[in-house]
């Protein structure tokens, strides 16, 4: 195993301390239990956003905590679910009296340990809602899953929701926001490489010299197909095409395109993904207005990518552009 | 070779047409010869910053051009340097009359060429200077440069000469603010893995599965030493203490501290990186006032990483504050 790590068992807390020490003036670290907080939260009369899930898809979860963005995030230990009391504990740190909006991926093991967080704060009248990703159309149950895996669609509604709630929304309606953007946020992924997750030492898959998964999962999981590796514009189609059909997204229609990085892809490739994904969207009548490209929400070290498409009508617009403060994400500040 | 790409023959020609795509409010893109530039240069009265180095760098060499950064940037194709008329072109493009200033790291192939189109811009009667960067202390001369390798610190020198020529300084001012960046700058790197060129197709050296090549350069130039890999905060001071040795950076000053990732190193792992580098900052006296942490001068998917350190005055720091609106760096808008 190739990594810069010093004890597998350490690397969420040095990460973490990291953090703390890169980005002193945005956020606060809580290293128990561990979460990422905005350093000016709880702001009162503000719903608070919370999301959570594994480390190893960074710069998830403490890249979009700040302002416009998550109230706090809640990083588990690579590919693991945050724990119920991580949730908790940072609901109840950022909680401005409005309500906590929970934000998170559909996996079994994060449901589960919202369910119980959630069920913490209704004890203590501390208000909650959540909103799920479940945007890959690649499969339908999955590993982890019942239903749709959430992926790169989370990204999204981080700054979206985020955006939302800074604007002064209140829960009901940040939720309602939130759903709209679930319902109508299409995402399909594919990997050229596995991923070595630290503990456990070697790629948690294997993939042949000359093969591809596509409809790969963000944990590796098991895709449509393993197929021959295609070509960049080949491969793009395979997931577009897709994408497209499932919602369907409808000629004339105005949409945010993301083509996001699963770690190890250089971003030379990633723009070539982006060429043929809007020249794709072109075709069927899409209109991409607002675009994003880049590493976002990775897989470790995985060689790939996937294509996200979210409709874009005035209101998702206008949180995209309304302005965020961010490791990842900064703009308009 | 595992690549998202159609022809490796047309890599940087996509990838050009994808930015054009992705980043058409703030950039417009030339193919013919390559390079990308500001959407609203001239800026007529503006020195106008042009830099040029290979492909595969990402997000250099686009990822710098905008508002507060570069006026123009010349992709050479992958690891090579750019023609002389890609700079000659470019410059003459974003010429406000108020004389151009080139940006560039260290290698031969580009000082000749560079030299070539500066020759030809001052038969224009244009007025040009230059900022060399050549940062890396690993060694004194290297396998593609007499002197030192121009490394991370170029990224730093994008911001904040791109921010000085914003804020109105002329020519000469801009020069010497470069030249005093690039004076106090340092840079040393290392790798855990090597990298593939497309046109190439398999890895352009060879490490061992227990190896480490530390004082790498951007190119898999050898570094200093190959050693069994070591741990995250051992690596980070084979790095630090001669980067800090070599100006010397002195107990008492300001820095600013910048942890690079390679391309396929993980944030999680950088981050760790960056905890353990500005422990060792702290140990010599040096007070970090800004930082930097991510993959902004990649060497396509190499894993490994680059620390590097600046000395920030004043005026370093007011033109880091700066707003500026790139692909890559963008904040303050």
């Amino acid at each position: 195993m190739k990594k810069l790590i010093n004890a597998p068992e350490n690397v969420v807390r040095e990460a973490l301390e990291g953090i703390a020490l890169a980005h002193a003036d945005s956020v606060r670290v809580s290293l128990d239990p561990f979460y990422i907080a905005r350093k000016d939260a709880p702001k009162k009369g503000k719903v608070a956003v919370v999301s959570g899930g594994g480390s190893g898809h960074e710069p998830m979860q403490g890249g979009y905590v700040g302002f416009g963005g998550l109230d706090a995030a809640c990083p588990g230990h690579v590919f693991t679910s945050p724990t119920p009391d991580q949730m908790f504990e940072a609901s109840k740190a950022v909680n401005g009296g409005a309500g906590v909006l929970h934000l998170f991926a559909n996996y079994t093991g994060d449901i589960m340990n919202f369910d119980v967080s959630e069920e913490l704060l209704r004890e203590e009248k501390i208000e909650v809602a959540r909103v799920l990703s479940d945007d890959d159309v690649a499969v339908q149950n999955s590993l982890y899953t019942t239903g749709r895996r959430g992926v790169a669609l989370t990204i999204l509604l981080d700054k979206l929701v985020g955006a939302a709630a800074e604007a002064g929304m209140n829960l009901a309606q940040v939720k309602a926001f939130g759903d709209s953007i679930r319902a109508t946020g299409r995402s399909m992924g594919m990997a050229l490489t596995s991923c070595t997750i630290p503990h456990v030492g070697k790629p948690i898959f294997e993939l042949g010299d000359n093969e591809m998964e596509v409809g790969i999962g963000v944990h590796g999981e098991p895709g449509r197909q393993r197929l021959p590796i295609a070509s960049a514009d080949e491969v793009t189609e395979m997931l577009m095409e897709p994408v497209i059909a499932d919602l369907p997204y409808k000629s004339g229609e105005n949409v945010i395109l993301f083509v996001n990085g699963m770690g190890a892809t250089p971003l030379i490739e990633l723009y070539i993904i982006y060429r043929k994904a809007a020249e794709i969207a072109a075709k069927h009548g899409l209109k991409v207005v607002r675009n994003l490209v880049g590493n976002y929400f990775t897989s470790l070290d995985m060689a790939g990518m996937s294509v996200t498409l979210l409709r874009a009508d005035d209101a998702v617009v206008k949180m995209w552009d309304a302005p965020i403060n961010t490791a990842a994400l900064r703009w308009g500040i």
